[in-house]
């Protein structure tokens, strides 16, 4: 038994490492736990960043500190955003959390030795686990390598593929399940169906009673079973996909139950085999609104009040791009009933939520499985459907092999809105949507836009629809004017924006393009956008062919997309003038805010027309 | 009752489509089956091809036909591989197949109506028949939707991801489970020790008659449970993992007894939800050579003399490009003892059965499971192993996020082996490995090569596990003669194959370039090649310069890779001279041999010779 200290409140900022967990009585982790989500609740409040999901695994990351010492164990967060109270336990500030000059809010090796596994994306934790396992194996150590996954994570192709591998394996791996019912939008497929088996209408504890009960029938049974071969008995007492794999089921255990959880770690030590433990949490537990969101809204958060859970509204006037083709969605579901929108699991990110809840029957969340959702679009687009994908451009790196082999080389005319193309901010280096457009354009069949303005916008989408060939939309996380949309306009092969001499010419892809305007007045600089990125259109290549200078601009992507393609098509063109290509560099770039990493690449409108300007000289 | 009439001989050739097989009784049906076998086994002894799971599943292709129309219902096959019987039933010539004016081996939506979904990669064809069933029940129309896949093909990630999605759907899908225990090399996973539940060493018969047995057992509780909570019943008569996730699961039905599968396939068509049908066939049965093939040499053959099995040596006094890297992995495993081999699922196709046999605790063959297979690798490094991945650089593309997110972003020193880089010839337009290499090089942390000789193979190889950072090491689809192996020999920036004027260089990568001397004898041009890709040598840009003319030629990739990436650092250096680059056109490109295809592309020796030597005029 732990001894009974007296409650007292704990100075969070104080908290150096988690070392003192294991020797606090129950009633004292409650406060401490407490205080925690507090920080948490300030800390996102003021920065963004994911709310629900760290208020509903604060005690189970207690827990895991006070069972496990990470000093020797391993501990792999999956994806790494549900990492704040360990930050916290760990000895950091959370207050300028995703800030440039704050702690990341993904795992990061380079923080704190008890960051050993760095993510972003989902379902990468049990490959890595089995890597840790197989390690210690091999040297005969003696310790623990704990995952901590959670339940859309989990039901995704890539775990898939390492929870079948880990039992096959000898190595042991603890799996923490994290069942919050809900990790980015809505529950969905058959492994979550066996997650709600625990939860019906009259409630998780009624079941398990009638569970136990109907053991009580089944014992004499399962013991002559027991008896019978092996494979037989496991034939007949499997239960559950988990267990069908190889693994030790331990569940479903409460986690905002610290006796519960001690209990549960305990006996996970003890078993010879990969164990996975079935924790049920509550989302956003400890933050009344957050409780109350069946949607997925506090998730991801921008800040907000405290007080009245409203966003702190930064953006007065504005509409976000992603609000933008979300509109054009609404009105083509309501519309076009050959329509559908695929998305696998982004849609609250996207602000599509509205078009689920009014179109359930054509607006498809297949989770976190990128690879399914290409292919089942691409084969619907087959069928004379009209299909969207919705998708951020970090995660469609997952769904590049079904590109190309499931939806180009059939020439599946789908559409793909690529949200969070070019850089994204404070979501850091494992989220930047700057590389998709190298593999886009290596890729046979397919056409490239990125809209810099509202009416260009409703075109590529609009004009898609028509397209025999896939298209794809890279569209910023960034916000634009509202502004009426003008249907009948016409999309160009460039867009003049300001018209100078025949000297030099700036060529921009995206909304950034027009902020070069006004720098440039004054100059004879000509100033050009193109939305329509590939393929390449020769009557831009003409018009460049008459320029001295050709500036490309592409701050939304690396010059391996439409930047090179621009200038192997100048080359063809035998072109002998100068070409100066300002693009992302090829590295991986930190958490900050989006003009910060501009900035440090060089590609605010103002450096760039500064850059531009020297050139005349 | 199928009306009985006499045993007789099937002339294939004659056959127009399948229509007649259900008129057959089980005898008939025996003696077509082995002359479809004999016709199968002829075509790849000349053609090669996939033999032994054309001979598998023969039987059960014919019962497919036999039972369903698939004028009106639709037929998918998983990968497509296994189509040779299908091709015969519906009325095409085999006898040239993968020939440039033969049949397709996989597939072909041109070839016939009854084709009506391509692949080439595995494990697609369940989320595209989702979308066929949504078709139909939208519509509300009336057929069956099947899909045939293997034992290694469903145990994939996405397969996993649609298999979680599909009894989630409320879209009736039949999808048979093609289990020969070995659709590439080694049946690994969780999953597949399911299916090897059936049949242990007594012999699957025995242990159906247990289970029988014991289900008498079982049956009084079974009928107790019924009445209770659906869900709760259902969580302990769950007997699979194809149960766990909501399919009716029929099995397992022996794949050459065709009586057996008339039963299985008419049960399937009267269920209301998602079946799996567990099929087991013996691969290569028919022939017994393949028959007893326990690594899975006859899955993939190149053309072979039917008495004695040998193969018909083509390339005497030659090595596969495959062999030289297998030779040195062997090496390595032998003297480091820190050296791990990572290969998802193609042991045998890149001739690596040698290495797991001898060492069998550093292999792992991961399954078809290239998400998983690179992030255990990028684990592995990370914990100071020298970790290789041997890997086609067509599947590779399933990997493309891990190599960003999981290997590149964390520094991980991996080595991977990319097989059949480059044109591929009869495999077809879904196994090009020219893609690769534009992701490749906007991925930042990582460096490129490929060898054109021997010597160079070495140095990248050996060198790749000092370095830092990952190496991907591209290999062609190709024969070499065999050579000793100079270990001292220096890699250079750049390779002076011919050194000429400083008026036209060609600049290539790989083997092929070395085919370009012959026909250059006797000019001024320069001829160098490259092993050292990326990063780009700035000695090999500065030499560059000094040319009035630079050809790049690059014949196992698209422009988008090196080609590109060279312009860029010509254009960057302010080169004014004229660079054509000579490269594999943005096309897929179906199956022929790989001469005829680079004939083709334009991209054959000869071809580019007379091209530069005009280029001088």
């Amino acid at each position: 038994m732990k001894k009974k200290t007296p409650a007292r409140i704990f100075h969070i900022n104080d908290i150096k490492d988690p070392h003192f967990l294991h020797e606090l009585n129950y009633e004292e982790l409650e406060i401490l736990a407490r205080e925690i989500k507090d920080e948490i609740i300030k800390a996102t409040s003021v920065n963004g960043g994911h709310l629900s999901s760290n208020l509903g695994v604060t005690e189970l990351t207690m827990a895991l500190h006070r069972n496990f010492d990470f000093r020797k164990d391993k501990l792999l967060f999956d994806v790494g955003h549900q990492c704040y109270a360990h930050k916290i336990l760990t000895g950091r500030d959370i207050s300028k959390l995703r800030k440039k000059d704050g702690v990341s809010g993904f795992i990061k090796n380079s923080e704190s030795p008890y960051d050993i596994f760095e993510a972003g994306h989902s379902s990468t934790s049990l490959s890595a686990a089995l890597a840790y396992a197989m390690d210690r194996d091999n040297k005969k150590e003696n310790y623990n390598v704990v995952t901590l996954i959670g339940d859309a994570s989990i039901a995704n192709g890539v775990s898939f593929e390492a929870l079948n591998n880990i039992p096959h394996s000898s190595h042991k791996v603890i799996i923490v399940l994290n069942d919050n019912e809900m990790a980015i939008s809505q529950p969905v497929g058959g492994m979550s169906n066996f997650f709600r088996l625990f939860q019906t209408s009259k409630g998780y504890a009624k079941v398990k009673k009638g569970f136990r009960h109907l053991l009580g029938f089944i014992k004499p049974l399962y013991k002559l079973a027991s008896k019978i071969k092996n494979s037989i008995k496991r034939l007949l007492i499997s239960t559950n996909i988990f267990d069908s794999l190889g693994f030790i089921y331990i569940g479903m255990i409460d986690g905002h139950d610290f006796e519960a959880l001690d209990k549960a770690f305990k006996k996970a030590k003890k078993t010879t085999g990969s164990v996975i433990i079935h924790v049920r949490t509550v989302k956003g537990k400890g933050y009344p609104l957050a409780e109350k969101d069946y949607q997925g809204d506090w998730h991801g958060v921008a800040p907000f009040d405290i007080n009245s859970g409203k966003p702190l509204n930064q953006h007065q006037g504005e509409i976000s791009w992603s609000r933008v083709y979300s509109d054009f969605v609404l009105d083509r579901l309501k519309n076009d009933d050959k329509f559908y929108l695929i998305c696998p699991g982004t849609l609250v990110g996207s602000e599509l939520s509205e078009a689920i809840k009014q179109y359930p029957g054509r607006v498809i969340d297949t989770g976190i499985s990128e690879e399914h959702a290409f292919i089942l679009a691409a084969n619907l687009a087959k069928l004379n459907y009209h299909v969207c994908v919705s998708i951020y451009s970090t995660f469609m790196q997952r769904g590049f092999d079904q590109i190309s082999h499931d939806v180009a080389r059939i020439h599946a005319p789908i559409t793909v809105l690529v949200d969070r193309s070019g850089l994204v901010g404070d979501d850091g280096e494992t989220h930047q949507g700057i590389y998709d457009s190298s593999f886009l354009f290596a890729t046979p069949n397919i056409n490239v836009g990125m809209a810099s303005n509202l009416n260009e916008a409703y075109q590529l989408f609009d004009k898609s629809f028509m397209s025999k060939e896939a298209t794809f939309i890279r569209l910023p996380r960034a916000y634009i004017k509202k502004k009426d949309i003008d249907k009948n306009y016409q999309l160009k092969d460039f867009n003049v924006i300001k018209s100078g001499e025949k000297n030099t010419v700036l060529v921009g892809v995206g909304p950034l393009t027009n902020e070069l305007l006004e720098p440039l007045i004054g100059t004879d600089i000509s100033l050009f956008s193109v939305a329509k990125l590939k393929p390449i259109s020769k009557i831009l290549i003409n018009e460049l062919l008459t320029y001295k200078n050709v500036v490309i601009y592409t701050p939304y992507e690396t010059s391996n997309g439409y930047a090179l393609n621009l200038l192997q098509e100048l080359n063809r063109n035998l072109y002998k003038g100068n070409v100066y290509i300002k693009a992302i560099p090829l590295k991986y770039i930190s958490h900050a805010s989006v003009n910060e990493q501009l900035e440090d690449c060089g590609l605010l409108p103002i450096q760039v027309s500064n850059f531009i300007k020297q050139l005349k000289k």
